[in-house]
């Protein structure tokens, strides 16, 4: 058995010993459901007097207390009535069972100790293998029964469990390390986003100093790819629902659309969830050859997807999502190249970023050929080039058999934050159907015409969500070639005004970002702010400073500072921008 | 009299002889009206049989036989009975009889010679005055009676007037190159954009070369403001309608907007039909000192209008409008210090794109001040400051009383293309009123809060229509450094291509927009070919490049040619795009 999987049924089991506690305590409190999640276990109350997190250590406590008396979990099957039976007054387990109960089937129970509960099943063999020292209930919340609004508001009780006592601690270290990087509150912090009621939910819009950091990494992630044949290209943001009738996307997605009313034409528009289609169209405008292959086109736009209010979460997940997009257009011979080049552009991107990723290569699964579309030598045939473009490019990786889309298979980047999160950012997908659909061509060097295949590549994926990443990932503290504020210059006092606006002035015109504290606190507090708004370089100007000509610089990991005259100082930063340190 | 006023005089005399010759001509033709336009003038008829534009000198040759008949226009007063029975067999003159006749007020016709006409008068006062060599039948047309669709087609025939043959002849040669140098037939030609039926019209697509030409008037437009303290916003293109609510323009402007329909939230959404509410709401999104303003936030990005399928033109009028916008929140007394900044700024744009300009100071009109909100002293003010401002830098100008909008005064740019024509292009907007309906508020150093002035300030104004304005302004023979491509690579023959390939990778390694000519075509049409894509340079290579290390340098206008090394290649092309020739 998988470790993963063993863990499952240590967070199951801890589930049904949590209840057991609660119903120790609380004698009048009414059970719902308590499954295994991603990072340990929680459980459903109805409470008739609420409780609080302060009840925790009580709650913890009985466990410990009851467990010594579990051991193995033995099925129990009862009929539907001695089950309704069980649960007389608890109108939930009633709700299940009649939901769960097929004809004369009997439901299952389990039992370690004196508790019994309905349940499927998922336990540890033994109770006594799971290591007490490693859960601990972290968090208590309001959640509707069945996720529903109109049903009554249940008290659910979290708790987190891990194999070890250390895996445990380490999670608990990395929580606290995540809320204190969690981007909503660095965006407010360091004033790089907000969110507006009158513009409503899921639309964040970008301060000049969250714009930065948009523009920066997008100019980053063009620049590697326009170097690389890649041509800008331009399309607009609503369209008539006719071309993703023809692209396919309008059965598959259609619900999740924003649909656009033309008060004054008859036109039935939406707004566009995604590129391809557009770039197809400009493809499609003139006549193309093999010798005008592989094109490449490239946009930065933002796309809309109808989101539901309650899954829109700061940057991470929104309503306006910018893509950093690109299509190539290729022949079968020009794949492997072109794969090359997608691969070298991601892994570029992301060492500049501090960023160690891994790939995921989305395949067909052989079972069930049936539900892709191109033919099977063809899935064969790219599946291999993508595997050798891969190797040959000694990346790590993994194959994950039936992750492809109908259409064809995919490239996926896995990137790891430095918490350890793993997040699919970039991808390169491989497309044998759109181009077919919309009846791309390339006369071939023997005078056919032939179908070029697509790949869609974006390299940042969408802004928004890298940038919940990246925030969280650097914690605010960006290198200098992202930081909004690349320099901020600290007076030491009035007197010193004059020569900090000289040197303002000829940073500014060096297209330094630069910033000046003309305010009358003294130089600490200066110093303090500029390290909370995680600017990465200071000057501090004095006396000695105007006497000498020079600047002093500090920064924010209070390294010692060093003395620059202010042509040393531009020759220093221009390096380290160019170089994106 | 003014000029203008007798020209329009004339040409509603000759839509007068125009139809007494096509009645003449066609006796079974019916009348329906005939305006002095902006040109000449025009007739509508309905024709029993179809006739052509082969038909013009006939028709011409008639109106100059008729014409020494004609001296002046009588006026005769008809009953209404009367004017009915004179058109019993023409429905269109009688539906206007029955529109214009009021109780028992006579109905005014004109009459010169025999020909008799419906007519509310206008004419010269003797026929005899107008030069017949000064006119000319140009173009017919279909037009629905009355520009409703659902009522006949009818014929309209169009002429060009003036008043001496110079001035018409001068206007053929300017409509003649107006129409060669049509931005929709350069865009086909040179490839720049492209509409597509499946996305809709007024729409377009910007293929790569036309997307250089966005990018690169925008990021001109841009720096130019950067590098005065502008900053970077962005902002979502669709919004809640609460916004437009709280700015008045749902009231204004609520019937042109694209309502947006969300199919998971109840939102009630619009797209953005302009930026400054957006703007505002980072404004507000934190408290502001006298010491933050002036702020100066700018965005380019694309604003949807509903305009009528009819309206939509090429580029010059579209539903997606990308403006680049930027709005400026400043205290009274910043204001003339921001409004020279502005016309610093519009000054350098166009003065290096060849336009000259003039400005419109669209001020109040001061018999009517109820229709305007601000109040008059901050009215008289800050007309005051923007008069100032224009005569402090030398601009031509001149004051439109009564062209403001009622919440302030404007500076609009003129900008005249090289055909003579003059365009509204950037301008310069004051608002004393959205900043109090949003409650913007700064505190003052007297600390207490007051409202920020805001300027509404676009360079291009909206990249479509500027660039429908300028492609045809330079006739798609774009500066160097606007180019989509700037160099095309010419080898002579095949034995010339892996050199040519090896000066392709230099250019473009050095960022120059190049392009190899790899055809199997002979050299003169190779340079015939480049000359018609209007690529201001081309390098011819050959066995003499080859053997010298060299490149031959020609250009679109046929000046001599020139010999570099690589070296010095490059460094004139990237001096004269530096210095943006």
């Amino acid at each position: 058995m998988e470790k993963k999987e063993h863990l499952e049924q240590v967070r199951h089991s801890l589930a049904h010993l949590l209840a057991a506690a609660v119903m120790e305590l609380w004698p009048s409190v009414m059970r719902a459901i308590g499954p295994a999640i991603d990072n340990g276990f929680y459980y459903d109350f109805e409470f008739k007097k609420p409780i609080s997190e302060n009840d925790f250590p009580k709650i913890e406590e009985k466990m410990r207390e009851i467990y010594p008396t579990w051991s193995t979990f033995n099925k129990i099957k009862l009929s539907k009535k001695d089950a309704l039976l069980e649960y007389k007054d608890n109108p939930y387990k009633k709700e299940l069972i009649e939901e769960f109960s097929k004809e004369d089937v009997p439901l299952s129970f389990y039992q370690s100790g004196d508790y019994k509960d309905l349940c499927k099943g998922g336990h540890v063999k033994n109770m006594q293998s799971v290591d007490m020292n490693a859960f601990k209930l972290n968090r208590m919340a309001g959640a509707y029964w069945r996720g529903d609004e109109k049903n009554t508001m249940l008290t659910r009780i979290y708790g987190l469990a891990f194999h070890t006592k250390e895996e445990l601690d380490s999670y608990i270290v990395q929580l606290e390390e995540a809320k204190k990087r969690d981007h909503r509150k660095l965006g407010k912090e360091l004033d790089l986003f907000i969110f507006s009621e009158l513009i409503g939910s899921g639309l964040p819009l970008f301060t000049p100093k969250g714009t930065v950091l948009r523009e920066e990494i997008n100019t980053f992630s063009q620049e590697l790819r326009i170097k690389r044949g890649f041509l800008r290209v331009w399309t607009p943001h609503i369209t008539k629902n006719d071309l993703y009738k023809v692209s396919g996307h309008w059965d598959k997605f259609g619900d999740e659309l924003f649909l656009v009313t033309s008060q004054e034409t008859k036109d039935q528009l939406v707004i566009k969830p995604m590129n391809c289609p557009h770039h197809q169209q400009i493809y499609a405008s003139r006549p193309r050859s093999y010798r005008d292959l592989p094109i490449r086109y490239l946009e930065t736009t933002t796309i809309y997807r109808d989101e539901k209010a309650g899954e829109l979460l700061g940057l991470s997940r929104v309503r306006s999502i910018t893509q950093d997009d690109s299509h190539i257009f290729c022949t079968p011979q020009q794949l492997e190249k072109e794969y090359e080049q997608v691969i070298e552009v991601v892994k570029e991107f992301y060492e500049k970023l501090d960023m160690p990723l891994r790939i995921r290569l989305s395949f067909c699964d052989p079972k069930t050929p049936e539900k892709y579309l191109g033919g099977q030598s063809l899935w064969e045939s790219s599946q291999a080039i993508l595997t050798n473009v891969v190797k040959k490019n000694n990346m790590d990786f993994f194959i994950a058999e039936g992750e492809a889309v109908f259409y064809g298979p995919k490239i996926d980047f896995m990137a790891t934050d430095v918490l350890g999160r793993e997040w699919q950012l970039a991808t390169g997908q491989l497309d044998f159907v759109q181009p077919d659909r919309f009846n791309l061509t390339y006369t071939d060097l023997d005078g056919k015409d032939k179908t070029p295949i697509m790949i869609h590549f974006a390299v940042a994926g969408s802004l928004e969500r890298f940038l919940s990443v990246y925030i969280e990932h650097t914690g605010g503290a960006f290198p200098l070639w992202l930081s909004p504020v690349q320099v901020k210059i600290l007076p030491i006092s009035e007197k010193h005004r004059k020569y900090a606006q000289e040197i303002l002035g000829k940073l500014s015109d060096a297209q330094i970002r630069v910033e000046l504290d003309g305010s009358d606190e003294t130089l600490g507090k200066k110093i303090r702010l500029a390290k909370l708004e995680k600017v990465p370089y200071f000057l501090v100007l004095g006396d000695k400073e105007i006497k000498e000509k020079t600047v002093t610089l500090e920064n924010r990991y209070g390294k010692p500072s060093e003395s620059f005259s202010v042509e040393e100082l531009l020759t220093k930063l221009k390096g380290e921008i160019e170089a994106k340190k």
